[in-house]
């Protein structure tokens, strides 16, 4: 069942987008286009059809909302593509194009107007309002992400509040609007948002462990990118927790100076000590708080399908 | 009359955004003080409590939404502030800070959600859905500018396509829904709204004959700012229109090499012949039709304030 709700969302959303989503200019689209191209499990949307569902609508008649959900993140991703200066010195994304940053910033710009221009005239209240606050939420998040780069005195607490608003707030208002369109009670609808901000802190959580652990192969990026876009992650904050002022020393070492051959050594001092496991535990309390959220709703497929999505975050990790 | 209108809605937008914007983050909440602080007439929020008032509403009652208007203008401006390797390697924004692009793109975007966030609670259709059309039509319009530098061969119709999005849309928004809340009849809404769209033109015209005329002191950058940015305007067009192959092979030149020996003989040109008089006759053009829009409505303090911004605008060209 998980599998075929899985597809569906997935390619109907990039069609809707491929049918929908045509900027007067070719720069945005093309944007857009690359964006949407480079993946993405389409999970936002996948929580929003499946919250609708699960209250007892049909998820292909919000097709459409399930669209902006993705849309949203893919416009927070063109944003993330603007770099600073001291990145190309730095040589991350040394290959963006000259004016590539000012395309970016209007590009993902023309996609949040587009998005609310279609929400405002297509949506009741409080949908338009939901995703206003959400994104509001998600750069505020941002920003502290931004300010805490290489903080290494940055607490679980702090680590929470950023990917509270920066990552879950969003997999809260999927959920959330699924749950509203699909005429969810106000207890559901509660349950819904908070499976979604639940599952939202689990995900980024097993994102941050894999930037650690996995492999380049099947990450798609080298290990330890987080560490060295200067990133403090949870399992950092917990290694830093448990290590000796050594490993601290190195850490701030490589955040001020930052070569790769240090970056080796955080990566592997980060594995060796209980940091992973701890982290581990950290997910797993959120994707069971997740499902303990639907628990006072009905069986069927759609319900079994969001305990499955928040199971399937305990695996392979 | 017009003096005490322009006084009040300038200082209480101001007033408003200071006790009333503050950002999580005290990066967000700098960027747009400073924006903020950098200037501006704040045109648009008085236009907002003037086509309030000229419908017979009391203007004290809606400067919140004035003031959204003034900050959508500002949020754009922060994003403009974005730059590219290609500018700082030309010397444009080199004092651009290294961290000042992520910033800039955060605090716009913080700012933009935070706007939609408070109109969707706030007011009702179509308000929501005209703001966010309008930005649409903002990065539509920009994203065309973008495209069009540089380029010589541009006309008057692509200019006035570009000027009419990237700028007379938010004067024409500001202006309906000043309308909208202050009760307008569906004829007084579209006179308001046709108003701040030619307003918008002519408005954005004098700018640009003011890049090419003005000196630098009064302007407060450059004369020939636009043309150091490759931006194609109005006495330009007009001024490749009448000129000889030479001016255009000089321009094209500066265009593709950009020294600044040239410009000034560039700006000599443009000055030297009919363009800047036929740009004036466009601008008359524009302020003329602005105050015809509203010939149908009944004369009194707001009505006349309306007719002398836009007399004002052929004022001193």
């Amino acid at each position: 069942m998980i599998e075929s709700a899985a597809y569906d969302g997935q390619t109907l959303v990039e069609e809707f987008v491929r049918s929908h989503f045509i900027a007067d200019n070719p720069l945005v689209t093309e944007a857009v286009r690359r964006m949407m191209a480079a993946g993405g499990k389409r999970i936002r949307p996948q929580l929003t059809l499946l919250a609708a569902e699960v209250v007892g609508a049909q998820p292909a008649e919000h097709l459409e909302l399930a669209a902006y959900m993705e849309l949203i993140h893919v416009a927070t991703l063109i944003h993330d593509d603007v770099v600073d200066r001291a990145d190309t010195r730095r040589g991350v994304n040394a290959t963006a194009v000259d004016y590539g940053n000012r395309i970016s910033v209007l590009a993902g710009d023309y996609l949040f107007a587009w998005i609310f221009r279609n929400v405002t005239a297509r949506y009741p209240a409080p949908i338009p309002h939901i995703l206003s606050a959400t994104l509001a939420e998600i750069c505020a998040g941002e920003v502290l992400q931004l300010r805490a780069l290489g903080d290494v005195a940055l607490t679980l607490t702090d680590y929470l509040e950023i990917v509270g608003k920066k990552t879950a707030s969003l997999f809260a208002a999927s959920a959330e609007c699924g749950a509203i369109v699909g005429g969810a009670s106000a207890e559901q609808r509660t349950a819904l948002r908070d499976f979604g901000r639940d599952y939202g802190i689990a995900f980024q959580m097993k994102d941050d462990l894999l930037d650690m652990t996995a492999d380049a192969e099947r990450l798609g990026k080298p290990a330890g990118n987080d560490l060295r876009e200067r990133k403090v992650t949870i399992p950092l904050i917990f290694a830093l927790q448990r290590a000796d002022r050594g490993f601290r020393d190195s850490v701030e070492r490589f955040f001020t100076r930052g070569d790769d051959a240090q970056l080796e050594r955080i990566v592997e001092g980060v594995t060796a000590c209980a940091a992973l496991q701890a982290t581990r535990d950290r997910i797993e309390h959120y994707a069971r708080r997740a499902s303990r959220s639907l628990s006072g709703m009905r069986d069927g497929a759609a319900h079994r399908s969001l305990i499955e999505m928040a199971a399937s975050l305990v695996e392979e990790i």
